[in-house]
């Protein structure tokens, strides 16, 4: 794998011109998308949802590893002279491996979450709500404590809260419902910050701050993501020229049911350039 | 693929005491399971859950039809006397060519459920409500209209059933709020009758009736099926001698997240015997 990227990737010139590439296994990315056009709207954004194989949450670690190298390969084709991983499960096994070979920085969702919930964090005691796989990866557990010995963290699959968010009921009864019986548990434990731990959540946030009360903070990993990214751009010297708001071009592997108006509410903005791609 | 079965499977004796084959793409079988089990406790049983490709509903037909091909293949191996096909999915894509191709006799789970809400319903109203996938198939539209061009009915996608079922809450105020939510418009019809068209919906039985009301009839597919397969055992004289409880052996192509409680919880009783295998 790290010829093949080589070999086609060390000739790219990169530029301040180039657009950023982000892929995800599915729609979720796109609420880091949101993120990046609010506070990078001349950057142009290339995404790649791998929606042929979702969701990579199910998958072996090599099977996501990959999947995470032929998204890779595929935006890096594309001259992308910045590569965010939008997906927590892909973060978890393929970030390492991918900032190695990669000639481009290499952003996952997972290390700004974790650095912003400890930089936030008054009583060292943090949640965790994700998919049942990415808590049983342990890799939100890794970070916190290769960061913070000290501090505690309480982790708490959702798995109803990605329905919820596909299906659109982000608030009432039942969202809120699902949001008491899931986080009350957590509640107890006097933690007074909450990392969202999965890209769908932000979505369902007002039904989460509900339950949790006003003094938890929570915090969606896309915000910490997009500042990260736009400092290192800075730093390089990468940053767009551009004086207009950018184009976002979408790629797919696949269609999912109720894509477009998913997508959109993912997104906050309508899909406009959507394209099917092979990724193998 | 049909001579390769036929090479295999025409030299082997079926009798009485063979086993009975049922698969299904995830867990959501188990609840064909229990009927068969129920009616007829003297025969052995041999389940195929092919959870290393679940969901099957989200595949192409080519690919469903592949894999339900490779699931009856693994149980004729192991001289099943007949065949239940226990995922909707499959049900209505791979049901006529397997029951053309294999020697022994093949069950659907959309017949049975269809005969069943016909010969139930009074006013020719009738409901059905299945996954995205299931709906979308138009199966149930078709399997309907073929046998019964003046019933009207009226079909509902209810996707947060599934993972309802399998966290466990089937009843209270979640459970209750979404079938609210999902059959209102359903109920405003004047159904008498509802098919539920997932394995997976007969453990939200309590807050489905509820919703519904008195006066419609649920028809889980399960029951028919089972009655069905009783009546062409009996007609082929192929009903089991054992005088006791026979056994139930489970085959998964892998193993899923709380893999023992959602399987209890369709099945009824202990998962005793289960055992990982291949099935290319």
């Amino acid at each position: 794998m790290a010829t093949r990227f080589h070999k086609k990737t060390k000739a790219l010139q990169r530029s301040a011109g180039s657009p950023i590439g982000v892929f995800d296994s599915g729609l979720g990315g796109l609420t880091v998308v949101r993120e990046l056009r609010r506070l990078l709207p001349s950057e142009e954004i290339l995404y790649l949802g791998d929606l042929a194989h979702l969701p990579y949450g199910t998958k072996s670690t090599g099977e996501i590893r990959r999947r995470s190298a032929e998204c890779a390969r595929f935006l890096m084709k594309k001259k992308i002279k910045a590569l965010v991983i939008a997906c927590n499960s892909a973060s978890s096994v393929a970030h390492k491996d991918l900032a190695r070979i990669l000639p481009v920085p290499v952003l996952d969702v997972i290390t700004p979450a974790v650095e912003e919930a400890l930089a936030t964090t008054r009583n060292q005691r943090v949640g965790v709500i994700a998919t049942y796989a990415t808590i049983e990866s342990r890799s939100y557990a890794k970070a916190l404590e290769a960061r913070s010995p000290e501090a505690q963290y309480f982790l708490k699959p959702c798995p109803l809260f990605v329905p919820l968010a596909e299906e659109g009921w982000l608030d009432g009864k039942i969202a809120e419902g699902a949001a008491e019986k899931y986080l009350a548990p957590i509640r107890r434990k006097q933690i007074d910050t909450l990392i969202l731990g999965c890209t769908h959540y932000p979505l369902l946030k007002s039904a989460i701050a509900k339950v949790m009360g006003p003094k938890v903070r929570l915090v969606d990993s896309a915000i910490p993501t997009a500042l990260r990214l736009k400092t290192l751009l800075q730093k390089k010297g990468l940053l767009s020229p551009r004086p207009r708001r950018a184009p976002l071009k979408i790629f797919v592997t696949d269609y999912v049911r109720n894509f477009a108006r998913i997508g959109e509410s993912f997104l906050g903005e309508k899909l406009k350039t959507v394209k099917l791609v092979k990724v193998p």
